[in-house]
């Protein structure tokens, strides 16, 4: 049993004490971190979220208070009262490590069992134990540190968007569902038993109709949900930074946005982004790094080497480049060393991303090595060389495919090697980029149809309007992601803001227009009643968070997660329903698959 | 069809131009309001969220923009560009009306249907049209002010609460249903098929949890769900402003809520809150006001006359007082003057509440008229009138049984003459009380055992603390509600931080310790690891935004509202689903119950 506060005020907080405060009497409340005996007295390393101060405890001080200390165990929550005063030997590890508080009262205001992990730093603990017992993972002052970060880091988007004129709108939860997203999460609804709302994958359509209000620039921070298998680094609710303004065109929300970036990662992390931040197109970040998201924080670009090697009696290039593909390679510095085992390794690597193989040449001190040696000439080898701009010591890493494996293949083993061999120098480099003039659609093979590369409110680029019908493939959109450090940070769109144009897009999406209507229905009629122009972009707050503190496991960033089946082990969720409240809802539980057999 | 901005800014809104902007150019871009001919030009008054801006083209400004003009129709989307001039003749009702502006170029941005509905103030639109076209009803100067309001409103509370050292944290949407609360939604987990996510009520446990983690101080403006039939101004999600606290007691949650509500009133509109808030403990609120709610704003409170009509031969009234009841009453000013009619339809009214009747003493000029004429003495009368503080003219009406009928039915008498004499003087007054000392318990004659008042967490009393098992309807709380001019605007309470008082608790409330771990075993877990004293408040956001903006209606403050039945007209959810995906699910839809006849 824990004592009542009684009136009993805290007065500072555990990591603000400084040399400043010597003989000022304050009143501390924390948990307790260890205590220890020495010499006749009892210190006790108190803390809260600020930090940690030592308590110093004994008889000749205030033999009450050193009493009731003796039944302290660490993570206690107690209540101290007493003057600050210099330490004896200062410990300059810690903020506080000058000082000391000379305890005259302690008051036990809750006991702890022995938890079963410990509050420090660094914590190597289980994760389903960590996620079970949360809220004393939470107590860890790096886990403190890193929501301490994401609410700073709110607030200051929070400033910059509504000091440049945005309204905080709310928009639906229980929704519609969305067509032609991931997998919605459905709610039952009681007033229409055997119907269900949709939980929001974005508030896309409902901000689109904000701009229909003449609501001009809207921002909400706002939860979003996917029912999706979850990969690494997803979750199925996360949030998101969700704007969309009226009125403009790409770079004036381009601006708008580099401007929110910098205000944020200066004012959270002090970090200054350099603007304007360089922009690519998503072709260009294809040819050279293999990805729409590229890391340019170090080089080795992709290099097309197709021409140099297109006279070569290789079978492998030379069915690749017949069939419209590609040969293209990256240049390893230093690569010249690796064993063949390693680079089995790669070869087995980029397998994964349905490249057949790699093919290697080695500039090697005393001349070249190749895994396809039998086949290069000189001349070849040369005009490799010179293409890739390569030196004695480099490797030449080379994939012939279709193009659409040479860049996912190249651009993963790019990333692989940038970790084997610690391309980034610096950790703590932000390196943003913007992808301009995304593909405006995407053909399905699995579908057999055109899908939305964005969605399918993006509007297409001025330029290649004219190509909806004709030739999907090449059309490309006014979408933007906003890259950082190889990750997508964000993205967004203009949006087609004419009925005519939405229902052409539509329909090369392969909708009837019955279909259209049935889905879209509110969004093209709102189409109809003078829509302005408009366009948006939406942040993962979550991956932002992630950055800015400094860690790359999304559970770190979100106070309480779920695993990767979506469950959560502090609360027990999801679990069994009512039967009664089911049958309100109008539908009923299926029997276990597994259970089929024995019924 | 429309043309596109091509690189066109606008450069200043509607709302904003004033005679100092004379000779400027500028552009602006908006809807248009009307459009009229008047001499040979034509005049538009073009509408954004700023305002509205008087737009003149003539055949001598720019015959181009003058033709293109010719096409225009109301809620066309346009752009204009142009010089300010001075008005001919001045409008002294626009905020704009010295100016207009000399169009020289007129793009039309996109082209508009008749809208059904009218934008313009104060509509009268049938609801369900203006809830389906709610893009167009938001496009309103009226509405757009609400959400201007909401936008602010948000933003003062955030503002204040952090610059208090609050931390924004955000706690899960898919979680576990609440027990002892309203009906939740339900959620259907993919990964556990006939298991349920519930959507949280409140974040009232995560809260609690994130003080035992030691965040001390947490804030959240927060979606809350509750699938119960709406009554008016109820919305099946609604947004919460929640906050818990650490090492306080009920004062400090109090002093920290009257700084934000003061800051909040008088950011957004212009209010002074007088503070302190004044208090009434529930008790008072019951006995002189009828309710926990009390409506201050006008006196004419609740008198008890027991010991006045003690005696009296009367079996309505001695009935009452010996079942342990009481016989109350309220003085109306000026209601010597009803007539017959009027008194019998309040005698109506008070029988909604369950009270079998009203009887009533006009002290009219020419002498006393009474209900209860036949059973009155003199003596008894004069000591009610003295009692009541009754002058000639008044009408006392009075109310006699047991006394959780005699205060709501007065209560809500006390309400209902309020509205037909208009007792409320000052419509622009915010009225603010603090209620207290709540009960902890209130029996359930449904369910036949204590029911938790606030929620099964809130602290007794210190004082009461020993009648927890012996005499629950006696024992008072730490919970607090804020009431505003009769409404409830937030509560909230001292949490019990103790395992073993929270088990005595959950006994009292018929839990087993089977039972009320099954149901709240994280909670209880984590109590038993030194978790702070600590308490916390929500305020209801909608309802704040409805005294801040001054609509009775809530649908008006949130920006897509569901109806009576939590159908949204707009989306048309909820929908039917996927067969497929909830065969995924491990759920099916129960045939309908008109349907089971015919099977």
């Amino acid at each position: 049993m824990g004592e009542a506060l009684g009136g009993l005020k805290r007065t500072m907080m555990c990591g603000e004490l400084r040399e400043e405060h010597v003989s000022k009497k304050v009143t501390l409340m924390g948990w307790v971190q260890r205590n220890r005996k020495l010499g006749g007295l009892d210190f006790i390393d108190l803390r809260d979220r600020t930090g940690i101060m030592q308590v110093v405890l004994g008889e000749e001080i205030n033999a009450e208070a050193f009493e009731k200390a003796k039944s302290v165990r660490p993570e206690y929550c107690i209540a101290v009262t007493g003057e600050v005063v210099m330490r004896q030997s200062p410990n300059e590890n810690m903020p506080t490590g000058m000082v000391e508080l000379k305890c005259e009262a302690l008051k036990v205001l809750s006991e702890s069992e022995t938890p079963p992990i410990y509050i420090k730093e660094d914590l190597d603990a289980a994760e389903n134990i960590r996620l079970k017992y949360r809220y004393l993972d939470l107590r860890r002052p790096d886990m403190q540190k890193i929501f301490i970060t994401r609410s700073k880091t709110t607030k200051a988007i929070r400033d910059y968007l509504e000091n440049n004129g945005f309204l905080d709108i709310e928009t639906p939860m229980l929704t519609k569902s969305t067509p032609e997203g991931a997998r919605d999460y459905l709610v039952p609804s009681r007033n229409y038993p055997g119907m269900f709302y949709a939980l929001p994958q974005s508030p896309q359509l409902f901000k689109q109709l904000l701009m229909v209000s003449g609501f001009d620039k809207y921002y909400q921070i706002v939860k979003c949900f996917r029912d999706e298998d979850l990969r690494a680094n997803r979750q199925p609710e996360f949030t998101q930074v969700d704007m969309e303004l009226s009125f403009v065109e790409q770079e004036d929300i381009m601006a708008v946005n580099e401007g929110l970036i910098s205000h944020v990662f200066k004012e959270v992390a002090g970090v200054d982004v350099k603007l304007p931040i360089k922009r690519m197109t998503f072709k260009d970040a294809m040819e050279k790094y293999g990805s729409d998201k590229p890391d340019v924080r170090f080089g080795m670009e992709i290099t097309n080497i197709t021409e140099d090697v297109r006279d070569l009696d290789f079978v492998v290039f030379k069915s690749a480049i017949e069939n419209g593909g590609s040969v293209r390679a990256l240049c390893l510095k230093g690569g010249a060393d690796m064993g063949r085992k390693p680079l089995d390794k790669l070869g087995e690597f980029i397998k994964t991303y349905k490249a057949k193989g790699l093919a290697w040449i080695q500039l090697k001190e005393g001349g070249v090595k190749s895994s396809i040696a039998k086949f290069l000439t000189d001349d070849v080898t040369n005009a490799i060389v010179k293409t890739m701009n390569a030196e004695a010591g480099d490797a030449v890493l080379i994939v012939a495919d279709k193009d659409s494996v040479v860049f996912q293949s190249l651009g993963a083993l790019r990333l692989e090697l940038a970790k084997q061999f610690e391309l980034v120098k610096d950790k703590n480099e932000f390196n943003f980029t913007w992808v301009t003039e995304f593909p405006l659609f995407e053909y399905s093979e699995e579908e057999e149809r055109y899908m939305a590369c964005h969605h399918p409110f993006t509007a297409p680029m001025d330029e290649d309007l004219d190509f909806i019908e004709s030739n999907p493939g090449i059309v490309r959109s006014k979408a933007y992601d906003l890259v950082l450090n190889g990750e997508e940070l964000g993205g967004g769109s203009i949006r087609i803001h004419d009925t005519d144009l939405q229902e052409r897009m539509l329909k090369a999406l392969g909708f009837t227009q019955e279909d259209a209507w049935a889905k879209f229905g509110f969004l093209l009629q709102a189409l109809k009643f003078g829509p302005p122009p408009h366009g948006g972009l939406a942040f993962g707050l979550d991956r932002m968070i992630m950055f800015l503190a400094g860690t790359d496991n999304i559970k770190d960033v979100i106070a309480f997660p779920k695993n990767q089946n979506a469950y959560c082990y502090l609360s027990e969720a999801p679990n069994i329903a009512d039967e009664k409240q089911l049958t309100e809802l109008g539908i009923a539980i299926l029997p276990k698959e597994d259970k089929k057999d024995e019924e």
